[in-house]
C-alpha cells in the first residue's frame, strides 16, 4: 500500500479505524471554525478579539489547506473533486484567509469573512454516512414531483392573493407594489406573520383570514406526501408490469393487479 | 388533416412535438408577462420605465389575442370553450389592455392592471399534465366531506372564541368589535400571529393561549385526512379471491395478485 | 300519526322530506341571525340601524322560541332535552332577547348581546348527520389519552421553559412575571409569535430558539396519532382475544397473532 | 409484612388501592405547589399576600421533604434514588425553601423561588403509567436518529440562511451580528415571525420568502418520519408462516393469523 492508498483510506473511507478519528477530528474542526466566524462577526467582540481571531482564523485555514491539497492529491481525478460540490466548498473555505493576506485591507471586508460560513456544509461529508438521513432523502427524491406541483401552486396562490390585496389595500398599510402584496402573502400564508404589513381595511382583512385558514389546511398536502412516501416502502414496490406497465405492486405479489398477467 | 384539425393537435395536444414547443413557448410568454405585471406595479419603476412596460404589455397582448382567437377557431364547441374556466381566464388576460387603448386615462387605473395576473393561472394548463398534480387533487376530491367538516367547525371555533374575547377585552386592545375579534381569533388560531391585536388582560391570554394551542394541535387533523386518502391506495383489504380464495389485496387491486385471475 | 310525531319526524329526522326542508331553512336563518350580531357589534352600525338590529333580532328570537317549544313538545323526554347541550344552547339562543325586553337598560348589555353567538353551535345538529365527522371524531376519540398525554408534556414544557425565561430575562423586556413568561412560551411554542414579548439577553435569544424548533417538530407528534388513528381503523380491528386478552389484530385474523390461540 | 414494605408498596406501586390514593393526593399537592409558585411571582400579588404564601411554601416544603424522607427509607437502594432523575427533581424541590430559612435575604432571590418551579417533573412519576404515553416515547425513541439528521439539517440551514441575511441587511434593520441573524432565521423558519427584526431590502425579503416556503414545506419531514413510525406496528409483512404458508402478517405478529402456528 502506497502513501497515497493510505491517504485515500484515511481521507475517505470513514469506515477503516485512522478513516473514524480522521472524519471525527475534521468535524469538531469544522465546527470550532464556524462557530469562530459566527462569534466574530459581534462588533463588540471584533473589536476586543479581532487579533485573536484572526490568529484563530490563519491556524484554521493552514490546517484545511493541507486537508484540501492531501484530497487533492489522494483522489483519482483531482480535477472532477475539484469541481465537485464538495471541491467548490473545500476551496470557499480557504479562499476568503488567502485574499486577507494578499489584498490590504480586505480584512475587513464582511462578504469575504461571511463566505468562510459555508464549512459548515463540509459536515454534510459526515452526513453521508447516515443510513437515516439517505432514507429521508430517498422519499424526498420520490416525491419530487409531487413536491414541485405543490410549490407551484403555491407560488400561484400567493401571486393571486398579493394582487388582489395590492388592489384592495392602501399603500399607507404597507401593500405598496404588487411585489410586496406577494412578500406579504408569503409571510401571511406561511403562517410567519412578522406584522410588518397588516391589512387595515374590513375586505383586505376578509381576504387575509382566507390565505390564512388556507396555508393553515394546505400544510397537510406536502405533509400527507412525505408520510406516504415514508411508509410506502414498507409494502409497495416500483416494479412495473411486463405487460401493461402500471407500478404500485405489493411486495408478495406474483400477478399483476391491475392487467392480471405474470410479473 | 386540416388546418384546423393541425392547430388543435399543436395547440391542446400537448404529447406531440409540435404541441410540446407550443406549450412550453407559451408557459415562457405568460411568467415574462406576468413578471413584468407584478414589476411594473413599483412606483419608482412605473415613473421611469412606464412607456417601455406599455410596449411590452402590447407585445403580449397581441400574442395572447392570436392565441385567444386561433383557440377560438380549432375547437369544436367555442361557446363552451369561451365560458369555460380558461375560457374565462384567457379573455381576462387580453381584455385590460383593449380598454387601456380605448378609454383615455384608463392606463393609469390600477384594478385594469392588476386584472393582468389572472394570466398566472393559465400555467395550470400545463398542469394537467402532470400525474402528480392529479393525484394529489384526488385524494383532495375524495376527502372534500371530511376537509369541510373541518372548515365548518374551525368557523364555529373563531366565531366563539372571537364573540369571547370581545366580552373580555376592551376595545383599547383592539377588540373593538366581533368581527374585528374573530378576525384576530383567525389570525391566532392559524398560528400568523400579526401582533397588531393582542390580549391585555389575564383573562384575555388564558383564553388566547387555549386557541393557540388548539390551533396548534387541530392541524393534526386535515394532514391525517388527506395522509389517509394519500396512503389509502396502498392499504391492503380482506377481500378473498374468488378462485384462489386468498385475501391480502390492495384497496385498487383487479386482478388477485397471487392466482392472476379477476377478483 | 298523531301531530306529535309528524312533528318529531319533521324536526328530528332529517332524513325526510320535510325534515330536510325544517332543517335547511333551520341552518339557514341560524347563519343570517349570527351573522347580524357579528355585523350589529361594530359601533357605528350600532349607532346607525341599531332600530333595526332590535327588530331583526325580535324576529329570529320569536322564531327561535317557536322552535324550542316545538321541540319541547314533539319529544318524549322534554327534561332531558332540555338540560342535554342542545337543549341548553337552545336555551341561551333565545333567552338574551327576553331579559332584553324585561330589563330595562339591558339592551346596551354586551354581555348578554354576545350570549347569542352560541346559536352558531346549533349548526353542529345538522353536522351530525355528516357520516365524515363522526369518523373524524371517532379518531379523536379513540386517540383521546395519547392527546391528552401529549397536551400535558406541552403543559410541564412550558412551565418549565417560561420559568426559566423568567430567570433570565428582565422585566424590561416584558418578562414581568412566570404566568407572563409561561404566556410568551405558548405564543412561541405554537408558533403564533405575536412579538409584543421578545427576547432581548443573548441567553434567552438562545433558549427562545430551542422553544421554537421543540414546538416546530413537537408538532408531528398530534398529527402522527391522529394520522394513525385515521388509518388504523382500514385495516386492524378492536377485538381483542380471548385468551391474552390483547388486541390490534387485523380485520382478516382467525388466530391471535400473539399468543396463537382461536380469536 | 413489615412497615418497610408497606411503605414501599404504597409509595410506588400505584397499582395497589393505598398506592392510588397516595399518588393521586400527590400529583394534587405538586399541582397545588406549582400554581402557587407561578402566582407568587407576580409582583403585585407577592407585595400584598408574600407572607401568606411564604406559610403556604414552608407547608408544601414540609410534605415534599417527609415524602422525600419515606422514599429514601423505604427503597432498597437509597443512593441510587438519590442520584436518579426523579431523586434530583424531589432534592430541588425542597432545597430552596430550607435555603431560606438558612440564609438571610435569600428570600427575595428569584433564583432560588423559580427552581422550585422543577416540581412540575414530578407529575411524570404518574406519567410513566400512561400506557399511550410510552407509546409515544417509543415511535420518538425509534425515529431518534432520522429526527438527529432533521435537526442538523436545520442548525445548517438556518447557519447559511443567517450568514447569507448578514451579508445583505443592513445593521440598522436589526441583522447586526450573524448570531443574531441566525436567531431571525429561527424565528423565520419555525413560522414563529416575532416581527422584532425582519427584512428591509429586496433581496432580503426575497431570501426571507424562500426561507418561509422551505419552512412551511420541510416540517412535512419530522411529520413523516413519526407518523411513519407509529403506524408501523399496522404495517402488513410479507412473511410466510412456515406451516400453513399464508402471507399477509402483521410486522409485530408472533404467531400465524390464519392457523395459530408460530411465524
Amino acid at each position: 500500500m502506497t502513501l497515497k492508498e493510505k491517504l485515500h483510506t484515511t481521507i475517505f473511507e470513514s469506515e477503516t479505524r485512522a478513516g473514524k478519528i480522521f472524519n471525527i477530528a475534521l468535524i469538531i474542526l469544522i465546527l470550532i471554525s464556524v462557530s469562530a466566524v459566527i462569534i466574530e462577526s459581534i462588533p463588540s467582540v471584533h473589536e476586543k478579539y479581532g487579533q485573536i481571531f484572526l490568529y484563530l482564523e490563519l491556524f484554521f485555514t493552514g490546517i484545511f489547506t493541507i486537508e484540501y491539497c492531501l484530497r487533492l492529491y489522494s483522489v483519482k481525478k483531482p480535477l472532477s473533486y475539484a469541481f465537485s460540490f464538495f471541491g467548490v466548498v473545500d476551496f470557499f473555505s480557504i479562499i476568503p484567509t488567502f485574499l486577507v493576506i494578499v489584498l490590504p485591507g480586505a480584512q475587513s471586508l464582511l462578504i469575504l469573512r461571511s463566505i468562510r460560513l459555508l464549512r459548515v456544509f463540509r459536515i454534510f461529508k459526515l452526513g453521508i454516512y447516515f443510513d437515516e438521513g439517505s432514507s429521508i432523502l430517498n422519499a424526498l427524491i420520490k416525491s419530487r414531483y409531487k413536491i414541485s406541483v405543490f410549490f407551484f401552486s403555491i407560488i400561484i396562490l400567493v401571486t393571486i392573493s398579493g394582487g388582489l390585496m395590492y388592489m384592495v389595500e392602501s399603500p399607507e398599510s404597507g401593500f405598496t407594489d404588487i411585489p410586496t402584496s406577494i412578500y406579504w402573502a408569503i409571510v401571511t400564508m406561511t403562517t410567519v406573520g412578522y406584522g410588518d404589513i397588516a391589512p387595515a381595511t374590513a375586505l383586505g382583512k376578509g381576504l387575509a383570514s382566507l390565505l390564512m385558514i388556507s396555508g393553515y389546511a394546505i400544510i397537510a398536502v406536502p405533509t400527507g406526501i412525505v408520510t406516504a412516501e415514508l411508509t410506502k416502502t414498507h409494502v409497495i414496490t416500483n416494479n412495473a408490469c411486463p405487460t401493461c406497465g402500471r407500478e404500485g405492486h405489493a411486495a408478495d405479489a406474483v400477478f399483476c393487479k391491475f392487467c392480471g398477467s405474470k410479473l
